[in-house]
């Protein structure tokens, strides 16, 4: 991929793009034809020719990854591997705190942050024996503002965010696997317009250790195929469980295999009408073809409480930034009160504007309208096996900076309309790469009620299978 | 309080004993005739005197207070206290960060570790004016493993645990005021032990910060009278909110008037069988007291719902300790693999050994089983105002240390059995100084159910009131 020459800008193809799946790598891990070393070897070849334009890297450890790797490529000799992660190369979104790496948020404020602890799930990805190759670009503070990470398929168009450098490295194939985490969007519309496979799973699945911000947050994988998608996430949740007082991601050692529902709803939200022609179309084929294979397919004028549910959810993006600023609140204040000038103008905005104006009754209404929209999609589980919806309002909006005497655009990184959903429930959500604009990607996602993370990725996985791509 | 000549010794006296009030200073700082800072002397001065007996602090920060009273001075001169609480010194139990002091949390393997950043129930209390003192101490990991720290009326005994620093300096009247934390009993039973008024708030009503590592902890407070007990409190979640997800400490920004109750009911908990004759005897005058007021006292004969509950306590202690260990596998392996030698084998084998027997289905199955006692005591919820039950099974034991060659204690710190319900059901609890054993402190508490700690304040005020303290 040179994107100096543009020799694959704007070509992404979903019924050809492949990426870096890791799974397909341990029979010669075993075998002795491939070897750990060798792999990570391959993904550091692969940064280096990409990285200059992507910028998907805050901090990469080659050094200690390859001493990891040959302690792998030990493992696989000795037919001992510790899991079935043992050696994938993996990237950790900079929000995770890191024992050999400085975590800086993506905030100059933060800048040579080094806590030398690991959270919880790095921990666990540690004593799996996964390749922990560095820290990716988030944007600030998990927020509005966009780091320098630039769409792995078009440099001129966002990655997405907040989980920018993750979507972004598994996109241009540089590792298997990454760490991400979504409070609104910030995990699922990265994957969308990066072509990543991406599991948002339910609250509490993953333990978040250090970082239980905010009570929408989770932790969730990228990665190039839901085989590898699954297995990182389980292979965490088995060693370091669920956040405290919830029991941890539910399901299977090994990844679901597909399974063909009976019948699924597609949820609009507000961002049906901010489809594009195009977008909408595109989703509308592949609607029609879940159709074919006999699922039935719910609109919402086909079923009262998918009507309920839909109109629970006008606001939910507003909702739930609101949560999610008050949550931040303290912590946002006590940093701009250390360095008023090394946070941006519209983290400030979004985190304290935002917090304040709501207020600590306005917080309590809103956590009570969540449980209005809660109680809305329950009362859907009954009825379908699963939503599906588009992922982003379409593929990766351009992105080139703000410009000087305008004002500052509100979500640099796209629209999370079609996010914030999943986010504000709870609950379990994949993004699926199914679909391609004007040669970028552009997601289908399956969310499930909260729990059923193995059944919503069985469902995703016969979606990726039985339904032809689209490209439009 | 003279240890070394014994003065004092084993004279704790409910009746006259007064400790170290704040509230009743403001008065004075606004006219002028006492500031904060002579205030802060004073504590400074009692912390000279009775420190190196009691041994309740790991770090004090004598200039930095002295220049923080020094500024809340001059803002009462003006006629503008940020808070009630403005000017108050305070001692912060070390598990909670703060950015001018390490946080060590009783352990050798953080000795030196400070992350530079503030808690965010410190944060609020230095915006609202209060003078952090210093670091108190903490047992080790907050868990079994006792600290330095000893009984302010009788150094022989423990101050109970974890909080022993923040108790033990407030019962010593170095302070007016500490927080301490509970996952279990860390907060009521050295409550109960030195003489404090406590309150546990409920679960999530007072925001954890970074350290929201078990779903039973609480941040609470600790003080010299119920007055300071509930405005620091609500100081603090007035600022910083409750934990992600909830809603904060609900109750006015004042302390709520006491409110006699109509119905209590007595928990016995196992615990019941674990007084001695004279504690028990103590207690139940308190009952006789009560029930002479005109306020019904149910007992678990009386009323069905009441005996459902008290089954579905048995072996509440237990399943705390289950719950908390498990929750903190991860970090305790992470932490016990990069410093073997520096954790104690008592934190040792509560932490490891407990949780891995445990695994993570029992996990889970002991999350369900905390929802049958959460939901049996909220059907007590209709039937009485609120329990109440002996703080401790009796007033501190004695603690020597370990005898070589014998089996540790499990719990040097004393018996949490009558504490760990309100840590399961994030309830609310309050702690009242109102009877001693052989002239040390033995508390009665006070619990509710989950949001309605104004209440159980005002009915713990009415208590405090009415009823005659109790020497035994």
């Amino acid at each position: 991929m040179d994107f100096s020459a543009g020799a694959t800008v704007g070509t992404y193809d979903p019924a050809a793009f492949r990426g870096l799946p890791f799974h397909t790598a341990v029979e010669q891990f075993r075998s002795g034809t491939d070897t750990p070393r060798d792999y990570l070897e391959r993904c550091l070849s692969r940064i280096t020719e990409v990285e200059p334009t992507v910028r998907a890297w805050v901090t990469l450890r080659e050094s200690g990854a390859r001493e990891e790797a040959d302690a792998s490529t030990l493992r696989y000799r000795r037919g001992e591997p510790l899991s079935p992660i043992d050696g994938m190369p993996i990237g950790i979104k900079d929000v995770l705190e890191t024992k050999d790496m400085p975590t800086e948020y993506g905030c100059p404020a933060y800048m040579g942050n080094f806590p030398k602890r690991d959270n919880a799930a790095v921990w666990a990805l540690r004593q799996a024996g996964a390749v922990l190759v560095g820290k990716t670009v988030t944007t600030e503070l998990a927020g509005p503002e966009p780091g320098p990470t630039t769409n792995p398929f078009h440099p001129h168009h966002t990655p997405g965010g907040s989980s920018s450098g993750s979507s972004a490295a598994v996109g241009a194939s540089m590792v298997p696997a990454a760490i991400s985490t979504q409070s609104g969007g910030s995990l699922m519309r990265p994957a969308s317009f990066c072509g990543n496979w991406g599991l948002k799973p339910s609250r509490g699945a993953i333990n978040r250790g250090e970082r239980q911000t905010a009570s929408t947050t989770a932790h969730g994988v990228v990665a190039a195929c839901p085989e590898d998608m699954w297995q990182v996430a389980i292979e965490i949740a088995r060693r370091a469980g669920g956040d405290p007082g919830w029991p941890g991601l539910r399901g299977p050692s090994t990844p679901p295999p597909s399974r063909k529902p009976l019948t699924l709803a597609v949820m609009e939200t507000e961002g049906w009408d901010r489809l594009d022609e195009r977008s909408r179309g595109t989703f509308d084929q592949v609607v029609r073809q879940i159709e074919a294979c006999g699922v039935t397919v719910l609109r919402r004028s086909d079923e009262s409480l998918l009507e309920r549910f839909e109109r629970a959810l006008v606001g939910a993006t507003e909702l739930t930034s609101a949560i999610l600023a008050r949550e931040h609140l303290w912590a946002f204040r006590d940093l701009v009160e250390a360095h008023p000038d090394r946070v941006s103008t519209r983290s400030k905005r979004f985190f304290i504007d935002t917090a304040e104006s709501l207020g600590a009754a306005g917080y309590e209404r809103a956590l009570q309208d969540r449980e209005v929209v809660q109680a809305a999609f329950a009362g859907l589980g009954g009825v379908v096996d699963a939503v599906v919806a588009p992922t982003s309002t379409g593929p990766a909006p351009e992105w080139f900076g703000d410009v000087a005497g305008e004002e500052p655009a509100l979500w640099p990184t796209g629209d999370p309309v079609f996010n914030t959903p999943s986010s504000l429930l709870g609950a379990p959500a994949v993004n699926i790469p199914l679909m391609a604009i004007g040669g970028l990607p552009f997601g289908l996602q399956v969310m499930g009620q909260p729990g059923t993370d193995a059944r919503v990725v069985a469902i995703a996985r016969w979606l990726g299978e039985a339904i032809a791509p689209v490209s439009a």
